[in-house]
C-alpha cells in the first residue's frame, strides 16, 4: 500500500494550494495559541472555544459560563479576564471549565481547514508534540501541517514545529514538498537550544514577546510534551480527542 | 541614517502582504528560467522577453525576428526552437540575438512585481550572485528577495539562493522578516554542496530536471558568479542593466 502525503504548508495565505479533503490539517501556532490550548487541555478545561477577535471574546463571555481571554500587545485586552499564557491556566483554575480564547492567526486557519473540508482539524504544538506525531503516525492518512504565521507571513517557530513533526514521522509518509524539507532542515540545526535559535535569529514574534518580558513564556513553548494531549476542532470547540 | 530593509518572499501567492512600492524586488527562478536569462546576457544576447505560455511565445516568434525558446516536461515545447538550458545559450549562438523565453514561474512574478509598482525588477541566480548583490549594497533601497517558487508552492532551490543574498548582505539591511532567517540558515547548510543538498532532500524540482536527465543543468544553475551580470526588467524586456 502506498504511504499516505505529508504537506507543509507555510501560511494560511498558501492552504488553497494544498487538498485539503480527506486530510488531517494540524494547526500550529506555537507562539503561543496552540501551546495553550494543549495546556489548559492537559489541565482539564472542558472545552476551548477559538474566536477571532476580542469582541466576540467579549460577546460569549456575557452568553456563557465561561473564562474570556486574549491578549493585544502583550497585555490582557480591555474587557477581557485572562491573557495567553499557559501558566495562567493550573489544574487548579482551569480544571472543569470553559476558556474561550482570542487567537486571530490560528482561529483564521482552523476555520478555513473547517471550510474547506479537512477530516480532522487538530491543534499541535512543542507541548505536545508526541500526542500529535503518535496519532498521525497511527491514522495512515494525508496530512498538512498548517502554520498560522504572523499575519499570513511564515514564522520561525510554526516552522520549526512543523520540522519536529516531518523529523520523527517521515518514513510513514510520502513526502514530495519542499516546505517540509526545508522545515526538517531548520530544526535540525535549531533543535538543541530552539530558545538561544530564536533569539539568535531574532524571530520576530520572540523578539516582540521578550519586550514584553515574557522570556518564561517563550521557553515553556519550546518544552516538548509538557502537556501532551491532542485537541480535536469539532463544532467550533477544542476538545480531547475520544 | 536607518538602514533600508529586507524581506525574503517566499511564493508569488504571498507578495501582496509586502509592500513592493519604492522597493527593489529581486526575482528568483533558479531551476531554469533565471539561470538562462543571467548566462544569455552574459553571453551577449540583445534581450530578453520573458512570456508566460508557449503560444505567446510561438506568436512572437511570428511578429519579430527573435529565437524561441521554452520546454514542457524537459523537452523543448511543440512550436518554439530551442529549451531552457543554459548550455544551449553559448556566445557563438545568442551574441545580439534577442531571445523570447517562455517561464511559468519566473514570468507571473516580473509581471505582479511591476504591477505593484517596483522602483526597479531584476533577475537572480547563482550564476550572478556577485552582480545582484554588489548591487543591492551599492542602491541603499528597501529589498524584496522574490522567490518563483512551483506554482506558487515554496521551493529549495529558490529559497536556498534567497538565503545566499541574505548572508552576503544581511549588515547592510534591517532584517524583521523570518522568512529571511529561515532562508539564510537553510543555505548555511547547504552551502558547501548544494547539488547534494537538493539530492538529499529530494527537492521536488531537482527530481523533475533529474529524471529528464539534466544533472549538468542542475550543477551549472548551482555554480556561482559565471554568469555575472545584472539582468534588469525594462519596459517588458530583460536587459543588462546600463
Amino acid at each position: 500500500m502506498s504511504k499516505p502525503t505529508l504537506y507543509t504548508c507555510f501560511s494560511p495565505a498558501l492552504l488553497h494550494l494544498y487538498d485539503v479533503k480527506r486530510t488531517i490539517v494540524v494547526v500550529i501556532d506555537v507562539l503561543r495559541a496552540t501551546s495553550t490550548i494543549a495546556t489548559a487541555l492537559y489541565n482539564g478545561a472542558r472545552e476551548i472555544i477559538p474566536v477571532d477577535s476580542v469582541e466576540r471574546c467579549i460577546q460569549l463571555g456575557t452568553q456563557i459560563e465561561c473564562i474570556t481571554a486574549g491578549e493585544r500587545d502583550g497585555q490582557v485586552a480591555p474587557g477581557l479576564q485572562y491573557g495567553n499564557s499557559s501558566f495562567e491556566y493550573p489544574e487548579s483554575f482551569i480544571k472543569g471549565k470553559i476558556l474561550v480564547l482570542t487567537t486571530t492567526n490560528g482561529t483564521k486557519l482552523l476555520h478555513m481547514a473547517l471550510a474547506k473540508g479537512a477530516t480532522e482539524i487538530i491543534t499541535g504544538s512543542f507541548l505536545n508534540l508526541s500526542a500529535v506525531c503518535d496519532h498521525l503516525i497511527a491514522m495512515k492518512k494525508n496530512v498538512i501541517l498548517g502554520c498560522a504565521a504572523w499575519k499570513d507571513k511564515p514564522n520561525l517557530e510554526d516552522t520549526l514545529f512543523a520540522g519536529a513533526v516531518v523529523s520523527k514521522i517521515k518514513e510513514h509518509f510520502s513526502i514530495n514538498c519542499d516546505a517540509s524539507h526545508i522545515a526538517e532542515n531548520l530544526y535540525g540545526i535549531a533543535k538543541d537550544d530552539m530558545y538561544e535559535f530564536l533569539k539568535k535569529n531574532d524571530a520576530s514574534h520572540y523578539h516582540r514577546l521578550a519586550n514584553y518580558g515574557l522570556e518564561r513564556d517563550l521557553r515553556q513553548c519550546l518544552t516538548p510534551d509538557i502537556a501532551n494531549v491532542l485537541p480535536e476542532y469539532l463544532d467550533g470547540k477544542l476538545v480531547l480527542q475520544r
